[in-house]
């Protein structure tokens, strides 16, 4: 397999995850060649980082909050082609915890046992009135570490 | 071709629409039969819809109104199959104007001047707070008919 | 409620149906108004659909076979909004099995057992080489009677 | 603006592109925040591509091809939100060609000339039977540098 650049150590950074939701691919989602679109895992990765947050509890009040989680940056690499109706089980943790900030990275694992693809992205606590950063508290970094 | 329960005189009712807009189809779009997924066509029509309303200026203010119109049922009628890269022109036009809904009619032409979908459905004014229907005012009703 | 054109006895046809799938709403299919986009429910009679043909084993070997099912029409009606996080029953029923096509029905229910929408539409056997509907066989329609 | 990891110098990446499609941002892709979805830039890199191939005419005859462009990886780095009825440019540039893959740039911008996000993601030339890696012809590379 390639190098992936915000993977170390393969074996050791799949053995982290804890958390996964399971994901059952839709028939929308294949394309014409039959395979899932290169679309989907984002909409997956979105389904397994809210729950993953709110079964942590963080961000867990978005609407009425002085702060709101946002996608900074999003990626995914593709190492196995999906079809529709398997399932997945999609794993998310928190892979590094900055002041104000939240490294997320994702897997995606078929039945078989295959990691299908990869991926990761930064999520940043924002004041939605000013859009400046603010920092995570205590007791929010301590959950998400623990993930 | 066969009878369509919306339609009484096909050539008349394709006559009497004026307004429409283009659609390009996503690739996204497809399914693994090559074709467009039947979903899509409902997708158009919401674009069709709230171009629509927004260019004989009805329903323009939705986030602070007192009144908002809801979809009350959707309909399409699938006549022939679209592919990825080909472009439609969505017709839409207000069937029939209630004291407080719109029957807004739906059709989808190919290049080739096909119609390869027909459509329908209902637009309830309704009161965001009360769930309850709201007379449409007679300006909403006369800008209606006339589209 | 207001009457639905396909639906006789709400009572009755609600009892009729045995078959349902889960679906979990996501949230890319939430709009701007917090509530469930009205095209999703497309999506999900179609998830529904094809689980129900597999389950019953009707169409099963679409990719070569001589005959395939093809959406004519399809329609729904919007009783009650659906919010991100929901989980669904949808419910699917051959309400008529004619020569060459069936008359599927369908019914989203919440988890407090309220419906929220209801639909319908017709899935015709075809060839798909020369475009004509193919009758069914006396097993199919027998199998589709049952559920 | 902060530093991202596949841009240097980032107004000299910014004139280096030149095709561009136009995209009109739909209602199903705005979520209950009343932006859009951070899924959608991906869909809108695949229209891009799509089209970027095609007018310079590499990748053209897929479907009975002995190659066919395989997408590895993704990213998007969102550095502004987009809203409903928003219309973006959205630009990609073959920014490096390799012996056998592409890795594609993409950039969407706003009617104000504001940069909403950026992205980019290898293409991959793959035998589809063997799944192997497959040269770029002199032909198709020199295509791709010139755009």
């Amino acid at each position: 397999m390639y190098k992936i650049s915000y993977i170390d150590d393969f074996e050791q950074w799949k053995r982290e995850f804890k958390f996964f939701i399971e994901v059952k691919i839709r028939f929308s989602e294949t394309d014409m060649f039959g395979h899932v679109n290169n679309v989907s895992p984002f909409i997956y990765f979105e389904e397994a980082r809210i729950e993953f947050l709110r079964q942590i509890g963080v961000f867990t009040k978005i609407k009425d909050s002085e702060s709101v989680p946002v996608v900074a940056d999003l990626q995914c690499n593709f190492l196995e082609q999906m079809f529709f109706g398997e399932k997945l089980l999609l794993f998310v943790k928190a892979n590094k915890v900055g002041s104000s900030s939240i490294d997320l990275h994702y897997m995606g694992v078929k039945e078989n046992g295959n990691v299908c693809f990869t991926g990761r992205g930064n999520l940043v606590n924002i004041n939605p009135t000013t859009g400046k950063s603010i920092p995570l508290t205590e007791d929010e970094k301590k959950k998400l570490r623990k993930n």
